[in-house]
């Protein structure tokens, strides 16, 4: 099997961190289980690019266990754990990643894991699904699943441009991903990575978030849990409401810029922090994207406006402006919590993997035939995941009694005749 | 006119407090003023059955601004505010309430608003919309406006069963209406009642919320507010994981019912407390409902247990029970916020009741033509009633530039080709 | 035996009142059932100033049994409940109190409270420790106890002035006090009493808090957990510090003045809200104090600037003022939780007035010999109080082993010798 | 000058990381500037026992600016960052240390920084001060300074024991410390320092804080706030009752053991996480301490009922237990927050190492007399650094005018006299 990663020496280091994040998900591991009886994926080639994670590396351990020959490559260039890839690749995946490798290779390394000629792409950012789109017609692939919001709003352009050749299962958009991946994953994750990257302190701290979506939701939680003062900046009326009523302070960015320590972007839009915000800004702000591209913060315009840019810490760089302030990025913008920290940890992504799993398991079904379009995670497989992670927690539901489910359909029973 | 109210007299008081919400209602007001101006319910006839409350005062004044002829009952026998309905009486609004009726009032009193013959039902629990459909075919209703969960349960079912007349709006699932009204003014109105019928200390209790939808929710939320260590039941497995990674302990009720200080339904649900979990619960422990009906609590039951009853402050009724235990009862099971407190503050009733007066609007169109059904608040009258709330509290909101709006088109825009 | 209160009849709703809160003080129970038996106050009078609610009554039930003859009047003319006056009168208490009593009444019942001549005054205000002081030597007086913030600053200056003639036990000061009922308590009764004269809403107002001491910090907390914005304004900068890292904003009250929707007072302190500040206050905005006097909002100013004033709900009082905007003062500026509210809740008087019992039985040992000035609570009572409050909630502590207690005492075990 | 440090080369990268700590240092900068403009320190010699960090070489070098010769040696061995040490060697600073010394090295380190023979030890858990004392009298040392809870209680035990040679000031007493450092700081550095040993999911999690001190509050504060579950043990009944009154469940280690899945000690004493708890533990639990030493989880009884151990990730090493199941230790038991991540961010240590250096002034002072014993930072200097802070955060405080400042000794002024 061929593969392309950093050193295949760290397999064991890998190993050891896998085994600690398999411990927490136990509804993966028991699909796993169930793949490895079952084997839904014989004689089915699947192409991954992913955050390349320790809960990555369970997943697809998961998709190999049920009989799927898989191949791998990045979703970010600094998103790749070197010794999961080694660990990985000793397993009997083709992985083609390496941390911190430029977008040539990056490019280099889609284009061997879609040698594969998978039957599903799976996708983190729609990098896959695009390229397979951007190629003449002909692959082998019958369908695709992504992961994340900004991959799924390139899957629905392609549909509404009628350009989507296969069926695309947006698990990002079901209940059991976006919930608590994006809330409270994204949230943690986030927070993690600022303090990893500065050690920075947070209480006290004016902390503005762009975007009040799951993502931005839980990154805004998380933030005032720390103690931080939030501000939230939106484009929809309706969320930024919630976030008023949250008690957060909602201003737009323009009025945002001049009074944010940390400024963290979550929204899946190119130039939410422009060159007219970055000249706005305090001296000593510090600037991040929890969005899956690097075109939230306007990373040019912040390198135009330097007169000078240096590393001075693990993904923390210093701008000096030549209007005399000091502006500094984290993880050259890319999503801080996949780049400085370790990506949502396993007991969320547990779910998210999960519903990847039967996903991928109800798509690769030889009789399903599904128009090109995209799809939300059918509605049983979303159910399925919530009530083992349920079980695995030890936790009992109230369940409706027969004259309850009786009650649901007595529209009679009002004020008068129910009392 | 004609109306049936406690006294006349309480008029003045009545419009000084109506005075006072209507200070918090720019968006009602706005739409008021709107009305006036274009007389959109010129001829036309609307019964409503709500909580007769300051803030449904407003509303009711805006339709009547708006040239309809508008009757009144009751939605429950304990929320009507006897000031309110002297003043919309003398108004010109035909009430027919009384605070703590008797059932039979309550339903002579429903009957007296449908004597109006009108042309569109807005409900709160659907006594209205149910009313019409005991009777035999034959009224002017062309169209329905249900306010809460419970009552689009009634219309949903009605519909299932095919036996629905005519068009429902169920303004009650819209998102200007369940994120705030049902979250924060529930959250808001729930806490505001347990205190003003009981002045317990809520720092350090045990509150177990049975629900964690909108309400139930906003319950959870004020309640650790308020610094109480919150439990959770529910029958609904991702809500529960939700509950779960919010910090709230999640137990089924049978394992919480032994544990709780105090214990609020809000769950649209019959006997979600039940004679079983009472005979379980502390010495002391407090019920109370947040739900439409006054089915949660099996207040029967609890009757049936208590060898006396006693009503020892407003609102709050001693049960002695043959255990040895006693147990307290809020507001007689019903719900609490709207019976012990004066239900959702102004200034969120001014979301929902926006929707109403708007959906109202769109329903009496004279050229729409609507097969029976329920159905959403139309997206647009929803997208305005949340501009018109931000530009009331001096809220800007960021707005996508050319180049954003195009990049939400440009699928071809990933990793390689965006940096 | 002779009193003047409102209304004998009302003792029956008065004594369910009184039991309902008893339910709640545990530990003044079991204190109650010592001092019945062992009658340590017998022979000895005692005159209070208190806010006269039910846990008042609770704490004068407790000092009545254990032998103490008792005189009683208000520490503020509109925190009297008048059910609670009748049943105190009805159970042997002399009571001199009427809600809403005049300034000429409310001294009267001083006076006649004084007229026990009392071996101890008991104070929440220090109006009966003053009294004693402006007349000329020679009363029975040998100790007294203060309760609140307010009152232990004016026995302080007392003392400072050399004026003082007997010890003052400052309860207010004590950790089982200050702690919780200060924080806890009137965070809670703040909010409560703001909801029930206002029902505003909550979520997402601009909540100014001026003074971040214990009451301060606990109205903050509480005004967050409704979802409020909180700004915090001080005059210390250790504190101004600890609100700032807690997340809330911090400014001076002439900056605060044009944001906030709602402010109140919690320094002990005069004119905190200003003339100045009050003509810079947004069209709408509510004021209210939680401190022991009506002096923190300057009401004489704000008077002088109204061109007419109403009471528009009850303890809500409508100023229009000649700059065209509208103020609304909360309980004409006296303490909002104790006027529009029920004071603090039984659970948390429970300590307090512990506190103040056993700091009374500690007071009138007959061969106490304390030279005048300010004590604190003995901290064996404080602790006492604690732990009987622990065993009545259930709560088991953790306590040390004997290797333990030794390791208290082994300075030698650092770094390299303890390892 | 002399230093044993792990490698020169890293001196760059220290020094740019030192920077960026000075960036958030505007306080101690003052000082240091101060420092070097009046040499306070000319002829002095300062021996330092520190967690060797940035913020630690900010203070270190505004000594140095102020004329002192200083040395420095580790405070715990595994706290120690050598690209730190490199730069302080090269700016001229005697330092011993480097990261994961040995204990027979780390007491070498202390005996060469005491042969600097100073005039003042500073020490962060007294291993200095105590070393003074384990030797023969005859040193030059006139005054200590201690940082820390645990080398307090070390100092008041010699105190206690009339055995204590110098004065010692209690940095970590004073309010600009334990407030801020010890709560906030803490309560950020422990969740960090766990997220970078382990990356769990907080959200949803049953986490136990031992010790609700200052410490202990900011560390409950802070795991609540990322979405745990809290519990607190504690021995005190007061500090016991705040717990549960901010809404924590409250347990005795023996209830709370078997329900964690992630235990943090802070206490400063030994044995708190015994072997009786560790067999009750579940499967998976993670165990971490914030305390100074390493003796507040009982690791020789982990290791003890281990049948294998092995680090899995840096700073988390595995117990497979004798019973079956697994336990998870953080950086073997030393102060997670220090070890795992980066000790308290700079922003904080502004005020602690500002009253550091400000107390190091004080006692250094020629003609200052102060008998042996344990002494609070003089008042104005706490107090001036918390002004400082408030500067350079750009926060204005309120004053008092004269009427108020007069108002504070006019006791005359009560109800009736005020109103």
């Amino acid at each position: 099997m061929s593969y392309d990663i950093r050193d295949i020496t760290l397999a064991e280091r890998g190993r050891q961190r896998i085994a600690w994040a398999a411990r927490h998900m136990p509804v993966l591991n028991q699909i796993k289980d169930e793949f490895a009886r079952e084997q839904p994926f014989q004689g089915r080639r699947i192409a991954a690019s992913l955050h390349i994670t320790t809960e990555t590396a369970a997943l697809l351990s998961a998709l190999h266990a049920g009989g799927a020959e898989v191949a791998l490559c990045a979703s970010n260039p600094l998103s790749t754990q070197d010794d999961v890839c080694a660990a990985l690749a000793e397993s009997g995946i083709a992985v083609y990643a390496c941390y911190s490798e430029d977008l040539t290779t990056y490019q280099q390394h889609i284009e061997q894991t879609l040698a594969l000629d998978p039957h599903l792409v799976m996708d983190d950012g729609a990098d896959l699904i695009v390229e397979v789109h951007n190629r003449s017609q002909g692959s082998s692939v019958v369908a695709g699943i992504e992961e994340t919001t900004s991959g799924v709003t390139r899957a629905r352009a392609l549909a509404e441009q009628k350009l989507l050749r296969f069926p695309v299962i947006a698990v990002n958009d079901t209940p059991t991903k976006r919930f608590f991946d994006n809330r409270y994953g994204t949230g943690q994750n986030t927070i993690d990575g600022i303090l990893r990257a500065t050690n920075i302190f947070l209480a006290g701290a004016t902390f503005v978030v762009a975007g009040y979506g799951w993502c931005g939701r839980g990154i805004a939680l998380r933030a005032r849990g720390m103690g931080a003062r939030v501000i939230v900046c939106e484009i929809n009326a309706t969320r930024a409401l919630e976030a008023v009523m949250e008690g957060f302070q909602v201003l737009s960015m323009t009025e945002a810029a001049p009074l944010g320590d940390i400024f963290i972007t979550a929204t899946g839009m190119s130039g939410v922090i422009s060159e007219q915000h970055l000249r706005q800004m305090k001296d000593g702000a510090i600037l991040g994207n929890s969005g899956h591209f690097d075109i939230e913060v306007d990373v040019a315009a912040l390198r135009k406006l330097a007169t000078s840019t240096t590393e001075i810490r693990d993904h923390l760089s210093e701008f000096r402006l030549s209007n005399g302030r000091t502006l500094y990025l984290l993880a050259e913008g890319r999503l801080v919590g996949q780049v400085a920290a370790e990506a949502s940890p396993a007991a969320v992504m547990d779910l998210s993997f999960a519903d990847q799993a039967l996903s991928t398991r109800y798509l690769l079904q030889p009789d399903l035939q599904l128009p090109p379009a995209v799809y939300d995670v059918p509605p049983d497989i979303d159910e399925r995941v919530a009530q083992l992670k349920l079980q695995a927690l030890g936790i009992k539901l109230d369940t409706l009694n027969e004259s309850q489910l009786a009650y649901q359909h007595a529209w009679q029973l009002g004020t008068v005749a129910a009392s």
